[in-house]
């Protein structure tokens, strides 16, 4: 089945970015590469926000299924991403009917909060910061069950970056539960 | 110089308890002991609610020094505790005065933020627990100036709980920049 990733670089209280949206404090460690990540994947889905932030900071779009969620645009298919409202268990599910790699969940915290809450988010992968800000955009905003995870892999990187990954936990078998 | 230290255990998302002050989904993993940490410290300072509920624990005061923060409660030492409603500063410098080992802040997170707020941690070692709980008492509520830290240890037990520990790092020697 293909799974659904949340990968996210966060500082140590937990934020994706200050609260005026902007993320200079994240940076990319020496040997670190997202490469191994992106090549497991063909289908992401953000945030409206996430998306604008993207295009304006020069992302390209068309080469991978993208999903942007907005309530504000008109729905359909433009520039190379489709524009969507449907719920997170009804678009993981008709991406899920075609086979393919691994879904991206691209940002951001409020989205993120959307799929915990219909649990489908299978794997988290943060690349943990060594500062506090002290203020910002939460990527765990309150507001979903609690959702045991195992952790699968942790590895430390230049200027204090760890990188951990965890798998959800699903207690048998049933979702929903913790 | 006498350092002070926040310990804590928390969630994934950074709660350090549950919205109701539970702590059920901590643990103590195999091969972890708090006793290398408690060798090294002899002060602690804690919030009241944590006080109360380490007492209702059936914690034990007296073996070494601890401060207590409250508000409500008359200044002064009783029960092998001193209540007192001093500055962070203040405090940090009168304990500093007497030559001893390290201070623990030990709970909670709106008298961390003042202790970050005033940049008197000088490590932060956290128990992070693989589980989103979803909301919860957050050791980092926002409220203080960014503070940088450098990764000083990192260690990996059983039940996916990974032990981070930080150093902070004042560049140019100045206190109250990150």
């Amino acid at each position: 089945m293909r799974k659904v990733l949340l990968a996210a670089g966060i500082s140590l209280d937990g934020y994706i970015a200050r609260p005026d949206g902007s993320f200079d404090f994240l940076f990319v460690p020496k040997g670190f590469s997202m490469e191994p990540f992106f090549r497991t994947i063909d289908a992401e889905i953000m945030g409206r926000k996430t998306y604008e932030a993207s295009v304006k900071a020069g992302a390209k779009y068309g080469s991978k299924q993208c999903f942007v969620y907005s309530r504000s645009m008109p729905q359909g298919e433009r520039d190379g991403v489709v524009f969507t409202r449907k719920s997170p268990a009804q678009l993981v599910a008709e991406i899920r009917k075609r086979k393919g790699k691994n879904i991206s969940l691209a940002g951001g915290g409020e989205m993120a909060r959307e799929f915990l809450k219909a649990d489908l988010v299978d794997e988290i992968d943060l690349g943990v910061v060594p500062v506090l800000l002290g203020d910002g955009i939460p990527l765990f905003p309150a507001g979903f069950p609690q959702r045991n995870f195992a952790l699968i892999e942790n590895k430390t990187y230049s200027r204090g970056l760890i990188e951990l990954k965890y798998r959800r936990v699903r207690r048998g078998g049933s979702r929903g539960k913790t």
